[in-house]
C-alpha cells in the first residue's frame, strides 16, 4: 500500500453522480464545488520548527469533503486515488 | 453531520432578499459586501507552530457577517451550506 | 449591536464633504487619499501563534484615519458601516 | 494633532525644489528617488508575536529620507501629511 | 556518489511506460500525474531557525511518488538522476 | 552625514569604468552583474521578533559586491549615495 | 579575495564542454539543467530570529552541482566567480 508523507491524507473519491432529467444527461454545474472521498491512509504529521509532531485529525475510514482540484492523483494496484495535504480537506461526515 | 477541520465554520446562509420598487425587481448592487448566516458547526481550533490548540471565538447558533466569496460551498442531506476558516468571519451579530 | 472578531474594528465613515466653486459640484481629486470616521465596537484582538491575545490600541469613540479601500462595507439596522482589521488604521485623532 | 498607530510615523514633506538653468525649469529627474522629511509624531512601536513592543528609531523632529511613493497622504487642519511605516524611512540626517 | 544538501532527496526516476493498444503507441495521458522512483540518496535533513536539525523521512531504497515537474535534473557518471525537496515527496510503497 | 536606518547601509558606488577598444567606446554588457562601492555608514542592526538586535557583518570603510539594481538613491551634500538593505550586499573584498 | 556574506558560498563554475558528434557542434540541450563548480570560499552562516548562526554545510574545494541561473556573477582580479545561497546548492560530490 501507499503511505503519505507527514501531513499527507489518501482518499478513495465517491465518483460524481451526473444528474439526468428525464433522461437527460445535464452537464455538471460550473461553480467550484468539493467533492467526497474515503481516507484510506494518513502520514504522521508534519514536523514543525521546534521538531513536534502534529499528529492529523482524519483518521482511516472517514468520509471527507475536500476542495475540488486540490492534490495529486496517483495510480497504484490499477486503482485511482487522490493525495492531498490535510489543510485541503474541509470536512468530516459523522 | 458534517464537523468542520480545524479553524473552519460551517454556515447556513440567510438568503439575500431582493429588492423590488413597485415589483420591478432590481438588480443587487455590484459592489462587493459581506453577507450573514448562521453557524451549524464549528472545527475544534487550529494548532500552532508549538502544538497549542487554538480553540474558535464563535459558536454554534450565532448570526455572522463573512467576506462575500470566501469559503466552499458543500451540499450535504439536499442543503446548501458554506465552509469557510474563521478569519473569513468579520462580527458577530449581538 | 455588532461585535467585530480578533482584531477587527467597526467604523461609521464620516462623509467626505464634496467640493463646490461657486456652485459647480467638484469632481473629488482623484488620487488615493485615507479617510476619517469614528471607532463604534473593536474586536477582543487577535491571537499569536503561542496563544497570547494582543489587545487593540483604538477605542470606541476615537476618530480614526484609515487607509481608503480597506475593509468590508457591513449594513446593520439600515447603517453602513466599514470593518476593517486595525493594521489598516494609519492614526487616531488626538 | 494625529497620533501614528504602531510603527508608524507622521512626517511634514519638505517641498522638492524644481531646478531651474537660466530660468528655464526643468522637469524633474524621472529615476525614482528618496525624499526628505521631518518627523512631526511617531508611534508607540509594533507588538511583535510574544507581545514584545517594539520602540521605534526615530523621533519627533528627526529629518528623514524615506522611500518614495510609499505611505499614505493625510490632511488634518488644512495641512498635508505623509504616513508611514518606520521600515520606509532609510535614513536619518544627523 | 552525490550527496544531497539539507532536505534534498536523489531519486532514480522509473521509467513510465507507454501505453500502447494493439501496437499503435498512445500519447500519454496530458493530466498532470505523479511520477515514481526510488530514493537512492538523502540529505542529513534541513536545520530550523533555533538550530534543529529535522532527519528525513525517506531512506534510500524506497520506491516513491513525488509530484511531476518538481526537483532538479542532474547528471552523474553518465546517469540522470532528480534531486528534490522531500516535501515534492507524496507518498512511500510500503 | 547620513545615519542608516535598522539593517541598512549607505554606499558610495566606484564608477563602472567603460571598456574601450582602440579608442572605440564598447557599450557595457547587459547581463545582469554586481556592482562594488565603499560602505560610509552602517544602521545598527533590524531587531527580531523577540527584541534581540542583530548587529551587521559589514563595516565603515569595506569594499563591497552588491546586487545591482537594489537599494535607492540618495542625494546628500552634492554627493550621490546608494542605501540598501545588508542582505543586498554579497561579498567583501579582503 | 572576496568573503561572502551570511549563507552566500563562491563557487568557480566549471565550464560546460559542448558536445560534438564528428565535428559537428550541438547546441546544448535546451532543459533547464544544474551545473558544477567548486567552492571558492563560504560565508559565515546566516543569523536566525533568535541570534543563533546556521554554519553552512559545505566546505571550500567541495565540486557542487547548484541550479542554474540562482546566484549573481562577479568579476575579481579578472576572474568571474558566481555568488549563491547554499540553498541553490542541490548536491555534493562526495
Amino acid at each position: 500500500m501507499l503511505k503519505p508523507i507527514a501531513d499527507r491524507v489518501i482518499i478513495k473519491v465517491q465518483e460524481e453522480k451526473e444528474e439526468s432529467v428525464g433522461g437527460i444527461l445535464l452537464a455538471s454545474n460550473a461553480k467550484e464545488k468539493p467533492q467526497v472521498g474515503e481516507v484510506i491512509a494518513v502520514g504522521d504529521g508534519s514536523v514543525t520548527e521546534n521538531g513536534t509532531k502534529l499528529p492529523l485529525t482524519v483518521k482511516v475510514g472517514d468520509t471527507v469533503y475536500y476542495d475540488k482540484y486540490s492534490g495529486s492523483q496517483v495510480k497504484f494496484d490499477n486503482e485511482d486515488y487522490l493525495v492531498l495535504h490535510e489543510k485541503d480537506i474541509i470536512a468530516i461526515v459523522e
